[in-house]
């Protein structure tokens, strides 16, 4: 029996993780729940699992959970310091990262810390903050598994390969809902059409990083970390089917692939049990059925923000905080309307841009950095 | 430095593997040469690599190779006696055995007893004899690498994973040159048409056998030893383009596949490094160039060799002996011109169903079968 805790259980991936953990519930005490602003669902997750040790996002929501529950004021913790307290409860064997954007790195830099295995959901973790994760990790002995489908599928193809056989690694990307259309036509897309991506159900500020291919952008920053890969050796390619999630192609030319059905129960599940795979009750998928799997090259003209991410890859340090920061507020402001689908990418353009490299030797630098480009970037949506 | 012995070095294989080695000279030194009737190659073959031991198939052409070049008398053997010597030479770390068709098997058995690493190419040893073959190779310690582009794949995509986990393999056929036609069609299809195959270079036997897709079936026997699977864990589908080899598919509905350019070199070369890998001077393979990838079901009213392969899949024992050895005296009488395309499918078909199953124990059994199967298919054909 293991003790798993899930940061972002009401989440899309909190959710799925906790119908993994349902399947086979002799295998698994869920110890730990933190969620979002969604205190409902927690509620009825609670009473499902019973965990030790829980937490919600606002503190007008924890109250709101007490007035109802009581019982549970001893268990029951808010904000950052909640998540970061479920995070590192002594008696997790498993945490799951899987909040959304910066919010996660604290969390996953307590989950780290606790030198536990960490199912890791939330890519800005690395995207920010990589060789010091990565090096905490070393130092505690916490062994970060992928939860993303892509990197989940990098992971298995390397299995025991040695790195110095790792040509290069490519991450496939559905194309999201625009990948047909014009560089005209995407500009002024609706949020409703954003949200429609053709493939994934997902959260929505990763669905629409789909749309804009930032998402890709960020995974690959991701890979580089978690596969100690050199930038020109990551790649993405467009895979309209999603269906092979990413390959790795090694220096004697074979390449190694994965491929499944899209849903994320199979990573979720593979990061918690890994190096075991238990059984699957999906059907098995049926090449037959979906008879073609099609590749296309990015086109950088139509998704410009592939090319900043690429910059931001190679670059690293501040470069790759100040695009995320400036990524989750464009995204934000998109979602409330307030910018149209291209100023996403003007948004986030202009402010990379306009930022001053620094180099990254603390997670304070770190939070310092989002903070202000956040600001910047708010400021900039404002006198537009 | 390691030193190998090639069986069958001037066929298909055998001059692809030459060409592996050339590359990296300084890794290999060529101490064997088995070659079957192109004695003009082997000579050149003899001059560029020096083997210390050598072997022609037919004594004529041994003592025409010795007329033209004395100075080889001490190392020159021939026949089936003068390849196992190649096989069984002292001195060698590798013994790939690519000499085709059941005249593999002696040579083969020899390498394995010898206890070294034996890249194996000929894949009618395991059809046949795989319950013995295996034995043989735990008791000796000799290490059984596939080179089949196919088996290559699944063994890179098993690596280190537990054969539980694995719920699938499943190899792909390129369909031949007759898939995209229907039966009546393929009936009469003529020599030159049945070689023309669209996407491997290969010999004349395995050809032919890819057009009547008996050699996928020979494969799944193979793939069953091989990898110690059971035959209701194999299956095959069509992929035109051949760049995928084959899929494993693990119980949690995970699948590893292997996909590189057609190209035999790349197989051969990983069979011979492994677990290393060595740089490949090929171009990558380029997915956006390939655009997309089909599979499609076998359908095994058009290709009902392929359902009497599963038949002997399963039945195992003589069955899959008695299957091989109509099947090539079959495809010669074809390539002779004495039966239409689809006379091979009804002659194995006749003489299949007209076997009466008889466990193995011994190799000796095994090439009684074979010989008798071939006189009564040699027989069937004559008469019609």
């Amino acid at each position: 029996m293991k003790r798993i805790s899930i940061l972002g259980s009401t989440g899309s991936i909190g959710r799925n993780a906790l119908e993994v953990v349902s399947r086979s519930k002799n295998n698994w005490d869920v110890v730990g729940l933190a969620a979002g602003r969604n205190s409902e669902l927690l509620q009825k997750q609670v009473e499902e699992f019973n965990p030790a040790i829980i937490s919600l996002e606002r503190e007008e929501d924890a109250a709101e959970f007490l007035r109802e529950s009581p019982q549970y004021s001893s268990r029951l913790y808010h904000g950052q310091e909640g998540a970061e307290a479920v995070a590192r409860y002594e008696e997790n064997d498993i945490v799951l990262s899987a909040i959304t954007g910066i919010n996660g790195l604290r969390p996953t830099i307590g989950a780290v810390q606790s030198g536990k295995r960490v199912a890791l959901a939330n890519k800005e973790s690395l995207v920010v903050a990589g060789p010091l994760i990565l090096e905490m990790a070393k130092q505690t002995g916490a062994q970060i598994i992928p939860v993303d489908s892509e990197h989940s599928g990098v992971f298995q193809c390397l299995a025991k390969e040695e790195k110095d056989h790792v040509k290069k690694v490519i991450l496939t990307a559905s194309g999201g809902p625009f990948f047909r259309l014009s560089a005209e036509e995407i500009k002024n897309k609706s949020l409703n059409e954003a949200l429609d991506h053709p493939r994934w159900k997902m959260g929505k500020k990763v669905t629409i990083d789909s749309a804009t291919l930032m998402n890709k952008g960020l995974e690959l920053i991701e890979a580089r970390w978690l596969f100690g890969l050199d930038p020109d050796q990551l790649d993405m390619l467009i895979h309209p089917q999603s269906i092979v999630h990413s390959l790795v192609e090694m220096r004697d030319g074979s390449i190694l692939a994965q491929l499944s059905p899209t849903d994320m129960k199979i990573p979720i599940q593979y990061a918690l049990t890994y190096p075991d795979r238990e059984e699957s009750l999906m059907p098995s998928l049926d090449l037959n059925q979906v008879r073609s799997l099609e590749f296309y090259e990015i086109d950088d003209q139509k998704f410009p923000l592939v090319k900043l991410a690429r910059m931001a890859l190679e670059e690293g340090d501040s470069v790759a905080v100040a695009l995320n920061a400036a990524n989750e507020v464009a995204v934000e402001a998109f979602i409330e309307g307030k910018i149209s689908f291209s100023g996403i990418t003007d948004t986030v353009t202009a402010i990379v841009d306009d930022h001053k490299k620094r180099k990254i030797e603390s997670f304070e630098e770190i939070f310092d950095i989002d903070r202000e480009t956040k600001r910047k970037t708010r400021n900039l949506i404002q006198q537009r």
